[in-house]
């Protein structure tokens, strides 16, 4: 097994040259930009370290990984037109630095591109990797219209909000492992199981982000403790706290998420305790470590040592107590 | 041979439950919009026929044809979004009867269903297929960024005006008529030549929209006459009236294009009139005959019938034989 950094080492490589000086150069250049941000580049890494867990050839795991990094990056480009966000990762979003158009189009050709990097691969890995990436691509759009649904919507439920997040986020880190798991040739049988250990990754990962963006530590969260709470949200502590609360609470808590408040500090005070009182937060880190167990069980089926189990649980554990 | 009314309808019954209430409601009634809003079906049509001419089944084309139009309509969401165009055949355009964010998603998860309708051919095909399809949609992403560079530039010279619209327009149509000659089992050969026959028509049928845009009978030709150039738009006939003019008509053509017009039909009777003068309405005849005589050529070279030949001639001297 590689070490972790060393995945990214080659991923990055890669990147300095895809698209460098490629002609038209106001349609490669803000894809160059967007792809040299930076970031965790955690799902390319989760398709390379699977197929390393399955005993497969990193280097040839290179494409389908970095399919998985530019189909996220493209994501970014469409949802930050669509959020309006100026920044992205500390800069200039790409409809920013150049325009809502050049957003729009640059992303059109990253999807495509997605699929290319995909074209190394023989006529049956090929179609197994395309179907999985489409299949995967389509409930990301579907995740992203959900949740625009939702911002409009007071009857949202639970099992709709999970699938939800599943849609938008986690299938995507399933289809990055189980990606990796093809190109190394895995059973069917474990291609699936590692999709579900990923899936369910996802999961507990997103649930978590609900509950840290209330409970987090302000100074290593990385973002303003109650954004959501500011913006609104109805993220899984908002819609547990409603379902838990007496009719007084609820009422309450409603009337906090009408209104833009004068003072926020006051508003996500309220708002907290509220989720403490309701159970809401107990409820949020129960979610997370059901998820979390969800993964972990899965990942006993699978046909590899148990070294390797252990490593996967271990980065999985990883990146489940981010810093509090 | 079936009538090209009979592929028609194969495509409309299809389109017709196409996304017909899938859900989110609000990321599949857009695609079910623009998918019904009519046009002339063109690009679906080559590829059932095409498949026909090659002894293939054309309902087993079907998939592939819906492909190209399916791709064909997330283009024009897209391009209407950067237009900023209200109306599309006489309907408003999807970000005008619904939002930007919805052309936007709409759109995306369009291209997605286009690969996705690839999936039902057997492993080799699909690959020939999709990588066909994603090399045509980069081209297509690559020349519509060349047409908006080209709105900046006043050094285009021909060859990359006519590189833009083969790339914006005619190798969709070299690739809607190759999927069906794949799908039907052509050799490599046939299915070069198909596409090689597809794409030189195309580019004749852009400079002939070009030609038509300022010299077509205007009870027919169901544009403004004059359109391109009320726009300032560099056509063809404006690029080879730019080569052939002296010093003088090349500096008067210049200004009439730097500047916005009082009176358009002022404008439009004196650009006409260098236009003919030097001779670049003469050129640009002669250049759709030269691009379709290419493409009557290329079809000698195909292993079918010379009854078949003689079928897909017509349909091409039909297609550049428009009501002028």
């Amino acid at each position: 097994m590689q070490h972790i950094d060393t995945y990214r080492k080659d991923l990055l490589e890669f990147i300095e040259v895809y698209t460098k000086d490629r002609e038209p150069q106001n349609l490669y250049n803000p894809i160059h930009y967007i792809l040299k941000l930076g970031g965790k580049r955690l799902r390319p890494t989760l398709t390379l370290m699977t197929c390393d867990v399955f005993e497969g050839d990193v280097t040839v795991a290179l494409n389908a990984a970095l399919c998985v990094e530019v189909f996220h990056n493209f994501t970014l480009i469409h949802d930050d037109i669509m959020d309006d966000a100026p920044l992205r990762r500390g800069q200039q979003t790409v409809h920013e630095k150049w325009d809502v158009n050049t957003g729009i189009l640059s992303g059109d050709a990253m999807l495509i591109m997605a699929y290319q990097l995909l074209e190394k691969y023989g006529t049956e890995h090929f179609k197994s990797l395309v179907t999985l990436f489409s299949k995967t691509a389509i409930e990301v759009c579907e995740g992203q219209q959900y949740d625009i649904d939702f911002e409009t919507r007071n009857d949202v439920a639970i099992p709709e909000y999970l699938k939800m997040i599943e849609y938008k986020t986690a299938v995507l880190v399933g289809a990055a492992m189980k990606m990796g798991a093809i190109v190394a040739g895995a059973s069917e049988k474990d291609q699936d199981a590692i999709y579900d250990f990923g899936r369910y990754l996802g999961i507990a990962f997103q649930l978590q982000d609900d509950y840290l963006d209330a409970f987090g530590n302000p100074d290593t969260f990385g973002k303003q403790i109650g954004g959501d709470i500011i913006e609104n949200k109805k993220t899984y502590l908002y819609l547990k706290a409603k379902e838990f609360s007496n009719l007084d609470d609820e009422k309450t808590l409603r009337s906090w998420f009408e209104t833009q408040s004068e003072d926020n500090s006051v508003k996500i005070k309220a708002v907290k305790e509220l989720f403490v009182a309701s159970g809401a937060e107990r409820a949020t880190l129960d979610a997370v470590e059901d998820y979390t167990n969800k993964a972990f069980t899965v990942l006993e089926q699978l046909a590899i040592s148990e070294e390797k189990k252990a490593l996967l649980k271990q980065f999985g554990l990883g990146l489940m107590t981010r810093n509090v």
